[in-house]
């Protein structure tokens, strides 16, 4: 399995992963993809930057990317704690009533409160951008589109490309009007922040729109390598995945009991395709999230509206932590793509990518016989 | 492009087209595919009588099928008169403003008021059935799940198989127990009713599901060979496509300009894939419909909630006929899919299946560069 970006990128299948994990982000790398880790959840750059010695001692020289979180807009600015004085109370109340509601258990005495994600302020953004690039990192990717124009070029000195997501053709090309060298067409199954357009009408829409001036990824649905083929088919030079690598046995963030696995995997392992929501509760912008009690509370008549980026996510921090730290599966919050349905089952890293490029390779062979038959 | 649903039905390209208009479905037969006809806009059996002889004498002996819409549950049964009356006033009025804000013209004084769609009686969809199978069909396809038990017995009584349209595998599954031949997976994009799941997830679900108990026809988001080819490499044995049709050249239905493109078109020629919604304001059930300005309304502050299925749709027919006919191609009423946004052309029947054809076959090429280099 090999296009432009694997001569590109020194990578041997042009397999892309988002996550949150450096133990995955490492292990896609070692396996032949492009590890892309997940700066938003670092508050602090100093802890990034212990996590990016790690990635740089366990990826035996292979390369990896970030993935930063940067609106195109700059959001409200300010620490924890001024921001917190823009949120209303009906709307910490509405929290603590539901956390009751549900049962969730508070924080162990010893374990420190999260004061919610700061990594998409643009200061906190800019930080990563900072440490990330004293590394040897080979891309820098931005969840939520073309990161300013100063950024880009900040990379671009350090020869690194930019890479961002888009949800419709008029964002790509804006995008790649920008300097953004790499598109990511992600399609409304993805999870996370997440469009309307269906993957299989927006991938090709974004290949043909950019023309051959940017490289596609697709995004969105993709688990196999029967999907991995149809994105092929459909033009995109490689794929971008995360939802399916949260239950590969390397994934150890939230609660869990040694050796076995977490409150969130034990979630995600019985979720079908049908039990996911796109909401605004996650970070106030649409995003899809695994089913649970939680979101089911927020759909109840009479919860309050979700506040606009960033405070939604200060508001529900500690709440998600609580869930997440806790051991029932029915309170987990967790973006995750409508591929859950097909996450059944733990499994390493190298293992879910031979399946990718074999997956790919049958479908492929499938096809000629369809073709030349 | 052979797979097994060639030998079964005696086509040469595994390419089913749903269609409310004959001229399209023949041609399609014609061109190597399956012309499947939608029988629900005939109120009176005796009009789909004389439109299925028509076919007979247009289809050179090549195959085609029938659509009806017979909904797994009986609802509400009577003339359009009785059903009248369980329309609420206030829906009424809505309708008669909002037609009135829009400036849409009455109908010619010479033309009959459409009574609203009866097809998906129980009663209407029966005499579909009884009449089709006095035609040389070769299948029936009920848009809304599995048909009774008896109406499938009678279809292989006359050695007609019955496919079903399905969202989710769960459906999919009671289609086949129920007796169910083939399997229509429709995606998230498709137009008219649709499910929540994207088609690049719910189409090797499905076919995963039913493990070779039926075959399984793509459907949602299909308008180029690309998509065909993305298809097929998930595993289904062939698509089912509607809304690429409706830009046909021999797409004959709501007001035209002789030899020119109809209202209908013309809206259609011009929206992206983000010109689509889905709501229940066409038939009571979620369906996916072109974006205009009769959307909006229904959409604004103060609009009351759809009706459930049969009313919404008696309720909305006549103010339907009377938008399709007038020349304002802002306040159409028509269900599309997110393919839209690649319906930019008129072209023949035959144009877009050789398209379909060589772009399904350049994809698998594409990708055995990818694989074997």
């Amino acid at each position: 399995m090999h296009t432009e970006l694997c001569d590109r990128f020194g990578i041997k299948y042009p397999i892309f992963v988002f996550t949150p994990s450096e133990k995955v982000a490492a292990a896609v790398s070692r396996a032949g993809g492009m590890g892309v880790l997940g700066c938003v959840r670092f508050n602090d750059a100093d802890d990034l930057e212990a996590v990016l010695q790690w990635m740089d001692e366990n990826t035996e020289g292979k390369p990896y990317g970030v993935d930063i979180v940067m609106p195109a807009k700059i959001p409200t600015e300010g620490t924890a704690v001024d921001i917190n004085k823009l949120i209303p109370q009906e709307h910490r109340d509405f929290i603590a009533k539901t956390l009751a509601d549900l049962g969730v258990p508070p924080l162990p005495e010893d374990e420190a409160k999260n004061e919610g994600v700061l990594g998409w302020l643009h200061s906190v953004a800019r930080s990563h951008v900072e440490v990330a690039l004293k590394h040897p990192i080979k891309l820098i990717a931005n969840a939520l589109g073309s990161p300013p124009k100063d950024v880009i070029d900040q990379a671009h000195e350090h020869g690194v490309p930019v890479a961002a997501l888009a949800g419709s053709a008029k964002h790509a090309q804006r995008h790649v009007e920008n300097g953004v060298d790499i598109v990511v067409a992600q399609g409304h199954e993805a999870g996370g922040h997440t469009g309307e357009i269906g993957s299989v009408v927006l991938w090709p829409e974004i290949v043909d729109a950019l023309d051959g001036k940017a490289p596609v990824l697709a995004a969105g649905g993709i688990g196999t390598g029967r999907q991995v083929a149809a994105a092929l088919a459909l033009g995109a030079s490689g794929v971008w995945m995360g939802s399916a690598f949260l239950t590969s046995a390397e994934y150890d963030l939230g609660h869990r009991e040694p050796g076995g696995t977490s409150t969130i995997q034990d979630a995600l392992l019985r979720a079908s395709s049908s039990d996911t929501v796109r909401r605004k509760i996650y970070t106030g912008k649409p995003a899809r999230l695994l089913k649970t009690k939680w979101t089911d509370a927020w759909d109840a008549e009479g919860a309050p509206d979700p506040l606009p980026m960033p405070l939604q996510n200060i508001l529900v921090s500690e709440a998600h932590q609580r869930m997440n730290e806790s051991d029932n599966p029915d309170t987990v919050a967790m973006p995750v793509g409508q591929i859950v349905g097909r996450m059944n089952e733990i499994r390493p890293v190298a293992d879910i990518i031979a399946e990718l490029v074999d997956g790919f390779e049958s479908a492929s062979r499938k096809l000629d016989t369809i073709r030349d038959s």
